[in-house]
């Protein structure tokens, strides 16, 4: 934890870098323990950085897709070496959503173009989607600052605010999604205190945690199990999360956990917003029973990554089933807080882009 | 796993037996990973073992604590000392009412008595107690086993039963509570799946995987936030967990967490029971908001038990809060299964006791 080389204010996050012709990313899965950096060199470097959550995150797996096609084209720009990129990344993570808005961009930026033209355009579009990102999440953190100031004039005390996994500037190119409005109303002298949900099975709660820490906002550490108890003894104002893909009509898929937040802000009458860039919304995609759900390897079950190595919690021939996202129905949700605004999840339509 | 020590089958458990003078416990801090027995020899042994979760499970705390009035009644069986044995031992832990119910047979037992005559009743009301515990679970798991049967049928497949923490044998002197019906439904050949939520922080769901295994019934482990998702997915029939204090009114207390499944199944229209003796209800207590929930230490959060020893997962100088137990409300249960039959949550007035 002495070693400050990442910054500890979100609006300038070092998740990722382009470092020449490479990019330097921050290595989330030896995170918090341990604060290692990797070079992304190629396309493969790029692919197994998303798949093996060393780059984790919606918005932060669009921008590294992005890079990941730079990098391709600069070791061949070749229409086929082009597609083959699209396609490579495009299987990583089959949940988020960004990834394929991200990649749709790269595809439309590039598919004109001479070959030689392509390796230039390629960081162009990728360096533009990494400052939309923090552009947008910055604009998602003016609009939840306004909802929590409001919350907490009507409370006439600091909040309690639920999140889970870790959808802070680690999950992003800068400022975070859901924790961008805490890191305002931190800012601001609210004083925000967080309730962060251990996460597991990949424990990335204690990202969040680490995170807070670093911005010196308040917060306590929590059993997944415990989310509904601290509900129903009133001690959370609001619930913030991130989203992975948030289906047309209002679902959304977000880290495995979230829908039984979400169940239990309903029962005991907390609002429940999802925090997430409008690339988030996959308006192809008609409910949240559409979304592919991402099943990820039993060994997560059965291994906690603890701050001295991989700790083994289950013999290795336990069955376990391992789904990374779960399905909240948009009926749960009190408002999806975009760069555009607090949207009602049921009228999503409208903000569907023009084409 | 290979010391095969402990029984394969859960009628003749190996949680707790008289030896000589003293008691041999099965050491639950270390299942599942290592097969330790621990000899409880004083009234001491016997309450830091119950705080410590040496033993553990609602059914089987009460069974060591009347022990522990007989191995305090062996040093001395005076008025202080019966006094002082049950308060120590009422301290142990808050919530399990079940240890009360104990501790109050016991006192009823002895309080007559002349001192020479207390240790040998105390010794005799203990194996009572603990003969009445293994017999109380064998009727749960019958009536239970004809609502999994009647399921079975409906179903026309072998049935997918959730459970949450461990309320099997290791809970228990003999079947345990909510397994009990699996185990029978499994002895009848109806070839259950059991879904098994790891529990954290303490991670139990590990000695219900044990359990199962070792009487060969199909299990899948779960992080306890995919179960909302499973659940949403169709795979699981019923939920079955154990309580440890139903108040007057139908609420359950039981192992954080619960509530989260408890909401989760209504939102999927999974039938949802709670399985425990009737000595678990508390009628004195008449909602479960009148329900002690014991807040253990927050180490528990940032330690995982591993197969090769403890394992830190979050700096010691996090804040965490560590609720043990939630409340679920009667509204949300379909019956609770005792060794009376099955109860409606609502109706719990009519198996009041006569006094």
């Amino acid at each position: 934890m002495s070693d400050m080389s990442t910054p500890l204010l979100p609006q300038a996050a070092a998740t990722l870098a382009r470092a020449g012709d490479a990019v330097r990313v921050l290595d989330q899965t030896a995170l918090p323990h341990a604060e290692h950096y990797a070079t992304l060199a190629t396309l493969d470097d790029a692919a197994a950085a998303i798949r093996s959550m060393r780059v984790r995150g919606a918005p932060l797996i669009g921008a590294t897709a992005a890079a990941g096609v730079a990098l391709a084209m600069q070791a061949d720009a070749g229409d086929a070496a082009l597609a083959h990129a699209l396609d490579v990344l495009a299987r990583t993570r089959p949940t988020a959503v960004n990834l394929h808005w991200a990649l749709a961009r790269m595809r439309k930026r590039l598919t004109g173009l001479a070959a030689a033209e392509r390796s230039t355009a390629a960081w162009d579009e990728t360096l533009s989607i990494w400052a939309a990102d923090a552009a947008c999440n910055h604009a998602i953190g003016g609009h939840g600052l306004a909802l929590l100031t409001a919350m907490a004039e009507r409370h006439g005390r600091p909040l309690n605010i639920m999140t889970h996994c870790n959808a802070g500037w680690l999950a992003t190119v800068a400022w975070g999604t859901a924790l961008a409005p805490v890191y305002m109303a931190q800012l601001q002298g609210l004083r925000p205190h967080v309730w962060v949900s251990e996460t597991r099975p990949r424990n990335q709660g204690l990202l969040t945690a680490w995170e807070l820490r670093r911005a010196g906002v308040a917060h306590t550490l929590l059993a997944d199990n415990a989310c509904g108890q601290i509900m129903a003894q009133g001690q959370v104002d609001v619930v913030i999360v991130g989203a992975d893909r948030i289906a047309a009509n209002g679902d959304v898929a977000n880290k495995v956990g979230t829908l039984l937040k979400a169940l239990a802000a309903q029962a005991c009458g907390v609002p429940f917003y999802v925090a997430a860039p409008r690339s988030t919304i996959d308006f192809a995609c008609p409910r949240g029973a559409d979304i592919p759900i991402e099943k990820r390897d039993a060994e997560e079950v059965r291994v906690v990554q603890g701050m001295q190595g991989a700790c083994r919690i289950a013999p290795q021939d336990t069955a376990c089933a391992n789904p990374a996202f779960d399905v909240t129905p948009a009926a749960l949700i009190a408002g999806i807080i975009t760069e555009q605004g607090v949207l009602p999840p049921a009228q999503l339509a409208g903000a569907r882009p023009q084409s």
